[in-house]
């Protein structure tokens, strides 16, 4: 069994843990690191499970250790928290709320400027619009490229809201990056390493999305592709995990986002509506993921979900976006924070 | 049920399908696609099952489910939520947030009745602590057994709180039931039908803890088991489903809470305690809990949780529980509940 | 990072260890232990990844250590195989191949023998058959309890072939003991500690199927409750676990077979019915498991999988059984293995 | 496409599906049920993507598709198993069995030709290495890039071995074809559908290995969109899932081999490499592929393992590569293959 301390740790705290060692029977052995000390305890296997309750003294990071690979993105380098200006006014990773609306596609003129209209209105401050689709389907509508991108800049700019869209081709980032104040990772490219390379070049803000099969650590080092490629605005999004539940589309962890607050300095918002994949259960999810702490929420709104050309079934119309911002106003206040 | 057939089966195999659904009681109904036939088996739900052999006959690709498998649970059977009494002024599925505290293992008098004091004085409702444990190992502690029965018993008087106390196996459910309020079945007994159907007969209250592999379909359908066994008292609790994820002990499933609370009227309540594995994480998932509309929150609190001889990692010690529950309180009201 | 090195591993692969440690630029650090050494590597956290590479040396057993919990089932204790004795000419754990066939359930006298007869005809050595069954449902067939007890035995006794059942209930033991030659505990008991205790103590030889969400070192710890409550008698069974992957009813982890050949002494079966499923995919899964290295295979056959009380779409019918058993014969030649 | 209906869903409610259904250009079919009504919606399977967002209409309780979303990959369209040649005299899908080997990472011209030459000695058809690395840290080595193309053509050339290799960039699709004879696209990459368009152009065969969460359907969805793109020639390789069990580094999916063989006429080869991540279990899973019915392998391989840049613990020494071979005979010979 090995005890990780944590980087800094008193002196005291490493004797009290060592000690503890010796009053549970075993033998004491350290290791004194480059940037922290580590402890292995020595003795007959059996009841080493006692030991794991080591974790709960001062100074003790972890007990068996998982060393972390990241650096740029670890609170260990960056203590403070890192805000991230989006446009005169709105911000992430700071006392505020950030909720970005839109639909989950860019479907016409029409569409974007009503729905821009609509979650402004109710609160929200970035409008979201997906102009390249990752679809499934190789048949399943693909979006409307650089029309969508011109739409959504159109939207945003009668409503007042900086935008953000997805990037899926390392050919696309420059183009993108022209309409959109925003980059957005999809999901299925967060190991996309060739485009996270090229976008962490970029001077725009990152939304990354979380892999549904991606480690919290997995997650961290992507956005360290970016940090090292010389970004410093990667905003981080838990969107769901993919496990063997199907009463929803992805389970929504929503535990990543204290996870993610102690390890790293960057925002962290959530996308309630890829997590559920039904509009029903995105009010509740909203209420909670803001509880647990979250930077920001990201949700899927569309004037007519029932036509939508993409991810209908976890749109909310106008009306239940309104009462969504509505119900969420006392637990942004029960957080803490402010809209 | 749908039975879905091969593209290009023969008439003559549809034709069988169809005369079996006849023979097993159930009406077909026969929809002729454009590719392939699928064929609706109407009539009652109970035995449907069977229908799912169909899959061993001739040109039948796949037997798809429709019906919820589960009755006595479900809200279409039941639409009004069920409020569980558990003592004089002490419920769990009304307006009421119920608080349930203690620690893993009851250890000794003196760690019960200061836990009972300290928790109670903070704002919790119920005393829980373990006398009969399920470990994973058969070197680790297995509980105090009939005298950890007593101990706990005592300190809830003590402390004027009702008990709760896991049951493991089947021959002890009426001993158990002597000492304890509520009856908990644990996350690994979830599927021990034999302890289900043998406490769904007691008198006693039900906690039934979802499986870290349980779906909520199959969870409703443990819960049922009691139902049908006679028990009206069951409370649902969701403490995390495993998954690939490691920085969490499980992964806390609170999407998990919208959806139960859709389909039952059974009370639903969150254990943040084994959900995260780590205390630390423990205060934010419980407001997350709340803020997903939980009806109740089960948490670990231990009066030294580096000596507890389980779950200390998870386990808060008295100033943090106090510290949460102080914190709690506006995502209390934030919810529309009291407490 | 931390290299642990095999138990008894001579001093200079220890040393070469160190030295490697060195070339690689980290500075090593042992910690002599009671049974096996370990080394921590200390230096910049960035290239350790390379570290990982040391696990290809001589005397090496894995970097980053998971103690190992259990002690009775494994190979460190015991290093040479267990062979168990099922009935007079009929074991396993030794060269020749086991295989075990019947259907899920007991349904009458005849369907019993009319299996038996054809299973053993086609080279199947112990019979199966469910008198308890444990379904996911209150409303599904539950078995024929100790009606089916009797029918299974005088199924076994006309064929000349010993048998296995499951138990369910602690307070069953001694009576499925009475007719049964092996006791089965499912994959949903596996860790239904109370079971394993009262089993454990039992002179049967023990079938013990690994959980739907069991790891490998819990399903030895599970064996370890058996072994430690006195049995010597336990086999393993690999059956499928649970993943997001639906196009089969489990994901079968064939990778357990060598995973635990190489951990324990114990006997390792797989059944590929319940592992896949569907009938149609055990052919291949059933060649694949003894390629694997498995010691034996579990498979249901059913006279009508049509009409099958559980598990039709699963079961094989007696044609397919025998097909599949002539078809296996060269894998087990293949596998250096008799039947 | 079937729409279940809530119970009690109000006619009017199932009359605005039906008109929906109609409006999208589809024929609908009521059965009406005695708890609820479900609806088929009959017609061309491409577009039915769009029928899944009638799940936000009033009284829809869900949308359950029926049909297999590929087309051009499925058995339906083309029954005939596709056998692509891949250098004269060395093919992928008949009745010879493919094996690929070779170091995970080229580093030097002195590795790849040493290793080229052994593998070849062996029995290996196809040499393998990567130039371009997806590694998870972007500290970790991440290939040779065009000097490593340069270096396995030449290995490739001197061995007379046609050669695999990893793209990860669009941009870089026409560079890398210009060396290598087959293209490879990484688990990581397997929904980077901008990159499965543009290789899809390419006229060299393509190795798409299946994701550690891709689901089989999905998986069959990206080789579509190779195949919808142009090629023909799209070997698939299972390379192992993710799961919850660690002693493995993924869990080998051997099931998906039959599944596949059935859906799909394309060639499936697996990856016991990556499937176990520890050489020692990777001759168990190369016999258990061969005999679950893969048509092909594919081995890491490297002269130092414990040197190696990229995954040593998973790669063979040149002599445990050549005892695999040997040992392969006998199960090659009881699938009914050559080699």
């Amino acid at each position: 069994m090995i005890i990780v301390m944590k980087p800094g740790a008193p002196r005291k705290e490493t004797r009290a843990v060592i000690e503890k060692i010796k009053d549970l029977g075993y033998t004491p052995h350290t290791i004194y690191g480059k940037t922290r000390n580590v402890i292995g305890a020595i003795g007959d296997e059996r009841g080493k499970i006692v030991l794991q309750s080591l974790e709960s003294l001062p100074g003790v990071d972890r007990v068996v250790p998982i060393l972390k690979p990241y650096k740029l993105a670890s609170r260990e380098v960056k203590p403070e928290p890192t805000e991230i200006r989006l446009a005169p006014g709105v911000s992430v990773g700071g006392r505020a709320l950030l909720v970005i609306a839109g639909p989950c596609s860019v479907e016409s003129d029409q569409q974007m400027v009503a729905t821009a209209m609509a979650v402004k209105a109710a609160g929200a401050q970035v409008l979201r619009g997906g102009a390249f689709k990752p679809r499934t389907s190789p048949y399943a509508f693909q979006g409307l490229e650089e029309k969508g991108l011109r739409i959504l800049r159109k939207a945003g700019d009668a409503a007042g809201m900086p935008v953000v869209t997805e990037v899926m081709n390392p050919m696309d980032v420059e183009r993108v990056a022209r309409y959109s104040d925003i980059l957005q990772v999809g999901a299925r490219n967060v190991q996309n390493f060739s485009l996270l390379k090229r976008i962490g070049k970029s001077k725009r803000p990152i939304l990354l999305k979380r892999g549904m099969m991606t480690t919290i650590t997995e997650f961290l080092m992507s956005a360290e592709y970016c940090l090292s490629a010389g970004s410093r605005q990667v905003i981080l999004c838990e969107r769901g995990i993919r496990t063997f539940e199907d009463a929803t589309r992805n389970t929504l962890d929503l535990s990543a986002v204290p996870v993610l607050k102690e390890r790293t300095h960057l925002p962290v918002v959530v996308d309630p509506s890829h997590g559920t994949g039904h509009s029903k259960y995105v009010p509740s999810m909203s209420y909670a993921s803001v509880a647990a702490g979250a930077d920001g929420l990201m949700i899927e709104v569309h004037p007519a979900p029932e036509k939508a050309l993409s991810d209908g079934p976890q749109s909310l119309t106008f009306e239940k976006f309104r009462e969504l911002m509505e119900n969420l106003r006392p637990f942004i206040a029960a957080a803490g924070r402010t809209i």
